[in-house]
């Protein structure tokens, strides 16, 4: 047996999220399949984030197991050739221990938020960002976002269909911040809570929109009730950039 | 009559370049095509670049005339409305000078070339940039660059199909950088010969993977012969970005 651990980078816009579902596209049929193409063995990928439908990576991590052990380069080279008609790619590849586990092991998750903020569509991102039209103030959106950094109950910015156990999460920072005509949002934290970070940037552009202010945004929060969220933001503009263990 | 002055943004990737060619989409074709759906008139739209199949721009300019006059920001969003299933759009619209030209009034242009330096192919950046595997130095590749940067013959650097009267060119800047894994060219010019940016990123790139010295680049230069170019580059990588009158 070997084990290994991929760092990935995929666009999410043809998929239907991470996950495996019947019938559908998703990120982890498609590298099971080029696992079964290149060394004939049938595996679970298992993903350090499950991201949504339509949700991209530029540094989602994972891990499997094969009976036949390879080497590390081999299997990245492997995988990225049999990938090679999808917008999936294997940006490195290692030898993992035992007991490590893309999800479980991991201490820390990084995902960054694009909202493209000008009048005018994307050509060039078209799916690759959040297109708002009327001007957001950056600064406004990160000082109300220093309300929801530390530990607290997500209720409000959690999806009814989310799985964890508790609503209380840590977060460690939510960075907004102007580059252009983009606003990035970065959030961190050790993991995050389902729709947490889609939700939260969606009520942080009320706040940028000058319909909120930091004081709704920290009620939000107090309310622990969902429908205190402002509008969920778009799958299309969220990038799992980083994940560390 | 009214003229207007347009900056527009495109994907050139399903396209068959700026112009308009009979039986070809055509970044032309489908401007001209948008400014008769919303006003009833066939224009003529010119262009400050006339950039090649698989080029893109974010920082094109074009200009046209109608018989009826419009506000221009009528202009911007009627044309914007027209193109939604296009990626072509509008960024911004002037009513322009009756002199105005896009090509002839130019008194700057600027590129950049995106190379994406690093082994695993691109996922989220597919037809947005050149993917070069192999390690590239981009110091050697600025260094080298500066061989090339004022007044030169560049018969070199310039495709055989070009027909502009001189082969003369006075290159303003060619500045070579990195980016984490990009590696980033910007080449200034009052105007470019045809291929003349592909052209030197394809001999720079040659420097950065150590097969060319800078003075192999200046010997190339003062060749003036077509055959002593490297490879030119592909059109995916390369951006118009801005055009200054």
């Amino acid at each position: 047996m070997a084990r290994y651990k991929l760092l990935i980078e995929y666009d999410g816009g043809p998929y239907n999220g991470f996950q495996a579902q019947a019938g559908q596209p998703s990120v982890q049929g498609s590298l099971e399949r080029a696992v079964a193409g290149f060394c004939g063995e049938t595996v679970r990928v298992h993903a350090a984030g499950r991201t949504d439908s339509g949700v991209h990576a530029t540094g989602q991590v994972v891990h499997f197991e094969t009976e036949k052990p390879w080497p590390a380069e081999t299997v990245r080279n492997a995988v990225n050739a049999h990938l090679r008609a999808e917008p999936i790619v294997v940006l490195d590849s290692w030898l993992a221990e035992d007991d490590f586990h893309a999800r479980f092991s991991a201490k820390g998750r990084r995902y960054l938020y694009r909202i493209l903020n000008r009048p005018a569509p994307p050509a060039l991102e078209r799916g690759k960002v959040w297109h708002v039209k009327n001007p957001l103030d950056a600064e406004a959106m990160h000082a109300a976002a220093q309300r929801l950094v530390g530990k607290h109950d997500f209720t409000t910015f959690r999806s009814t269909e989310c799985q964890a156990k508790s609503p209380d999460k840590t977060l460690d920072r939510l960075d907004v911040s102007r580059a252009g005509d983009e606003i990035h949002v970065t959030a961190v934290a050790r993991s995050f809570l389902h729709n947490q970070v889609r939700s939260m940037v969606g009520s942080l552009e009320v706040v940028g929109n000058g319909k909120w202010q930091a004081a709704d945004l920290a009620r939000a929060l107090a309310a622990r009730d969902r429908s205190a969220c402002g509008p969920v933001a778009p799958p299309e503009g969220l990038y799992l950039v980083r994940v560390d263990y």
